[in-house]
């Protein structure tokens, strides 16, 4: 039973319902007592984020996606629309590829169409230089960097650790006896470059030559067959790795394909713990990062802007390694 | 480079580059030779839909998807977007869900959003039957069914031949010499329906009883693991069945690892022919629907209605079978 439910049982908008729910300003008192009935008589307890939402003046919340054809933003835009939905918000999407002159172009529809508050779901590297154009919205209306980061007034970040999640995992490598990690990645997000930072970072603490670091790190084409190629090359190379990392899962999946075609075998560890971790085989060990519990953090501390200031404006949330048969921490000694 | 860069590089906006190209009204001389020395500089060829394409009333176009997370309307959604975007339009999505209802809500947002067309990516049956919020929306702008069907003025469908393409693949799999076909299922779409009667249909020819056939189609839960629990359980309550078509690729997929628990080996398709086919082992041989050219031609249509009547507004494309592992016509005869 949610808010939806309630107005339809008592016959008025939801509007109504909401302000009923926080005093019954505007409502007749007839409207006002059918409605507290079914409240009542249905069990419905309000979302603690709707008390105090004035529907009238909140209405529209914009969403900007680099790239809705991945699976992970996708599922994130998911998470986010259905949250603001239960708040009995409206949410428009806007998909803005990844030069800063899209994302700006975008940015300005979704302010045209008066919006009232905007997510940003994934961000470059680019489009946090050159974040103008955020900056200025932000003074407007709340701004919600969905695993991306400004530091400027207005603007709520709200990332997961990926850095600390990529650099236990070569520790965790490293203890079950693999100590040459290939760290595979195709992309420039922010997100990217944290795990990348994580990387290099674990092999600086565990001891690793600066050259012996660039080697052991490849950046992948676009494609799985391309991806798989890339590796074998490296692999008919002679290149010394013998564990590998993706920073996306459909990465490490390219790594078992090419190792698989070599008849090697090797610790894999991907990202994200998305279907495809489940269906390839062997299954692939994968990191978690919370994605819809990154999502709600986000729309609560953006809903927390419409009765005063956010808790914070900087949150980080911890990943968790889910093990499968591509790497298993006890198992897998050399 | 596209219509963005000659604005850039012309120093004045796509609307005046779509004057110039429509013929120069209300461009001033100046103007209009300079713009058309950069046009000719860089051997510009402007898209011929982008022509007489009038951008000062038709500007932001609305795109309704029922779920987002689903990679398959993900994609749709990602090539709409792309397409529309190369044709100088903005773009405003909404996520509805599958109830009618919020469908219903979603759709007039975007109305009060005052978008000058509707794309509907992906219909339900429900939503196909209490279609009137539908048919209102039709008579004031163009409304674009991307794999749904509703025959009313002002509506243009865009489907993929679903029913053919399942009726043809039971067709393979019995001159093969597989002719017990399991169906599996999870929703009920417009797709989902038209795959269905493709099933049905080959099986009715083909001399099956109906009960038999009831047998040998079934609805699936939402997750993999859930998946694969209820085909097993298919299995060992010894239901005869000699090969597996799937809706979905996922559903393939669900099918292939219950078939692995129990050492079966038997022919298995999927449909989409997404990532999941190419990862899945053995890899998946799945029924691609050519979703990039459905795209392109929904959207080529739609802008048919902005000088005139589209040259049809009930279009069906072929899908085509990609053999892989699980299934090849040549190799894998009883």
């Amino acid at each position: 039973m949610n808010i939806y439910d309630i107005a339809k049982k008592s016959g008025v908008s939801i509007a109504t319902i909401s302000r009923v729910i926080n005093g019954g300003k505007n409502v007749s008192k007839k409207t006002y007592d059918k409605v507290l009935a079914v409240i009542e008589e249905e069990g419905y307890t309000p979302n603690v984020f709707a008390r105090g939402l004035g529907l009238n003046t909140m209405e529209t919340i914009g969403i900007l996606v680099s790239d809705v054809a991945d699976p992970y933003y996708a599922q994130m835009i998911s998470y986010l629309t259905t949250k603001l939905h239960n708040l009995g918000l409206n949410v428009l999407l806007g998909c803005t590829g990844n030069s800063l002159e899209n994302k700006n172009r975008e940015l300005q529809m979704l302010l045209d169409k008066r919006v009232d508050a905007i997510f940003l779901a994934g961000s470059s590297q680019q489009e946090l230089r050159g974040n103008q154009a955020i900056k200025s919205a932000a003074k407007k209306i709340p701004v919600i960097m969905v695993n991306g980061r400004i530091n400027a007034p207005g603007i709520i970040n709200v990332a997961s650790n990926d850095q600390e999640a990529i650099y236990s995992s070569v520790f965790k490598l490293h203890n079950s006896g693999f100590s040459k990690p290939l760290y595979v990645f195709n992309t420039y997000t922010y997100s990217a470059h944290q795990k990348m930072a994580g990387f290099k970072k674990a092999c600086s603490e565990l001891g690793k030559q600066k050259a012996f670091l660039r080697e052991n790190m490849l950046q992948l084409p676009n494609t799985l067959e391309e991806m798989s190629a890339a590796i074998l090359k490296l692999i008919d190379a002679d290149k010394e790795f013998d564990c590998v990392i993706g920073s996306e899962d459909m990465l490490a999946i390219a790594a078992q394909k090419a190792l698989k075609e070599r008849d090697l075998k090797m610790p894999v560890i991907g990202y994200n713990n998305s279907i495809l971790a489940k269906v390839s085989s062997p299954t692939l060990t994968s990191i978690d990062n919370r994605l819809e519990e990154l999502c709600s953090k986000a729309v609560k501390l953006f809903h927390e802007t419409t009765t005063g200031s956010p808790s914070s404006t900087y949150v980080t949330l911890d990943c968790q390694l889910i093990e499968r048969d591509s790497f298993r921490t006890e198992n897998n000694t050399k």
